[in-house]
């Protein structure tokens, strides 16, 4: 049996092309039913480009309205009850589908997901995790970037349980290296937050290889790295800053030194090659852990294979039941905290 | 009358190489006198290297030890009282040198400033300034990057005071604009901190931009950005980190794509021209702000360029007054906000 995934078809910023082109991608590639999840009509005609989607297992479901960028979270709660959003997550809650990805307004899906979902028992505060790749060429996952402000260490602690279940299934680490994001490595370094925290971790079953600090994320030396949400975000936006910055300021450079026929081929070649090294869409989007769903947000920039990507990363977070051992996971630690083990 | 930087001699990873080469660059092309602080012997067989430095303003100031990098903050304060740090900042306290610069250990420097200088009138906690370029040409200022942690509202509208003064002493820019780093731009986003921030910036006489995210302090968007130290921190380690992670994924798709020969010109002129622009070492180092004297703290891969600008630039904040301007801001404020003004 197919697992079956909603997707939100008008959350990106082209939507619904990548939306409909990963579906299709997702559908032929992977064990799935894909439920585009939106305008029908606008559906449709983007359908009607791809002759093969009527012979793979796509469905539309009809939404009637759709959550923009602009909308603040709360407003388009109250205001737009048949949202694509809150359309494709009631499929979830409602057992007609595995799981949700949306490519649209990051804290309206939080919000929505967290109203029409809830949280899975046990869990105080879901949290957003960003997937990205590092230099060892692997992937390391950063929660909460988002989701929360103002979190305690019990709140961390959480997080990280959590982050480490996730990365463990999905990347087939036996012992994922959690760390704590601080500024310096002692554990008597960082803020109250990290400080409290680092006491709670190290005395977790977790394989807690203690502070890390912000260059770490990207160096591989750690798989799981938890932080407050504040920091967190933070985080995410100035990676994307630097990043855009070093990537414009390098190839301004290139384009002034060098003829244009090797210009040409570079931008074709190296900048093709240089931008799959470093592409966040191969890893799928950020899960929102601690919910009773699978709800996974990738970003609106995301093109085709992203939206692909993450179809599959949703499927696989349904299928290795990642929220019954979260749930498994943290009702034991509860128990051992009360006494009751 | 040249203005006397004390230099410690002995702080950057390849030192007193850097430091003698820098500070002979200083003293040959800015109206400075540079006190070279730290082990006699190792100076003067530095210094034998360069005839020329015979000519110039140049002088040894002996001090016996050395905080390394690994050296705690509040040990070296303790163990180490002739420290090249300590004993060069003795200089600015006793009104030998109008400023203090170092490439060693940023936290014994901050540690080490803070007791030995002391914080001006009216400064609460004294805040370390990270400069460095925009995508827009431009300078920005980031600040507090980790003089403090767990901060408070008041702290936070002190930092912007001082960072604007010292922005705009240093880059002559008028009105600089003024942003709060938080995770939204509207002044409901955020956490407890920067929403109370918030207020106390929108109604200050900054020109005060509002809420900016990680993305714009490489923009240009923003002049200078406030946060917490350990926001500030983190901000600027994985700046580093991603900075390098862009720089090697791209140098070795660069490498994979093309001929030995063409990658040869390329890291000849193009990755030296793209060093040049996103140069941090042009901007002269961190002012450490609010102290009663001027201390620059620079990146311990320091080369002669950046002591060089160091200098200058600790100069150019003795010369200009950055000190009494914050002092008269701040107490400015104080009387206002008690109802003496």
């Amino acid at each position: 049996m197919p697992t079956v995934i909603a997707l939100d078809t008008m959350g990106s910023d082209r939507a619904p092309k990548p939306e409909v082109e990963g579906a299709i991608q997702a559908a032929r590639h992977y064990d799935v039913r894909v439920l585009l999840v939106g305008r029908e009509a606008q559906i449709r005609s983007e359908l009607a480009l791809h002759p093969v989607a009527g012979r793979l297992p796509i469905e539309v479901v009809h939404a009637s309205e759709v959550i923009s960028m602009q909308d603040k979270a709360a407003q388009a709660l109250r205001a737009k009850r048949d949202s694509s959003i809150r359309v494709g997550l009631r499929l979830v809650r409602d057992g007609r589908a595995a799981g949700f990805v949306t490519a649209g307004n990051t804290g309206a899906a939080m919000a929505t997901a967290k109203m029409v979902l809830g949280a899975l028992p046990g869990v105080d505060r879901p949290a957003l995790a960003a997937v990205f790749p590092t230099s060892a060429g692997t992937a390391a996952i950063l929660l909460d970037v988002g989701a929360n402000v103002d979190s305690k260490p019990h709140n961390l602690e959480q997080f990280a349980v959590m982050g480490e279940i996730y990365f463990r299934s999905i990347f087939g680490t036996a012992r994922p290296r959690v760390g704590l994001l601080s500024i310096g490595e002692e554990e008597s370094k960082g803020n109250e937050l990290t400080r409290a925290t680092h006491q709670l971790l190290k005395h977790s079953a977790l394989h807690f290889v203690g502070n890390v600090e912000g260059r770490d994320l990207y160096n591989g030396s750690v798989d799981v790295i938890v932080c407050d949400g504040f920091v967190g975000n933070v985080a995410l936006k100035i990676s994307e800053g630097v990043a855009e910055l070093v990537r414009d300021a390098l190839k301004e450079s290139l384009r002034a030194t060098i003829t244009r026929q090797v210009g040409a081929l570079l931008s074709r070649s190296a900048f093709g090659d240089f931008k799959k090294r470093l592409d966040y869409s191969e890893y799928g989007g950020a899960p929102l852990l601690g919910l009773k769903g699978v709800c996974i947000i990738t970003h609106g920039s995301s093109n085709a294979n992203a939206i692909k990507n993450s179809i599959r990363v949703a499927a696989e977070y349904a299928e290795r039941g990642i929220n019954i051992k979260i749930e498994s996971e943290l009702g034991r630690q509860r128990a051992h905290s009360t006494g009751l083990d």
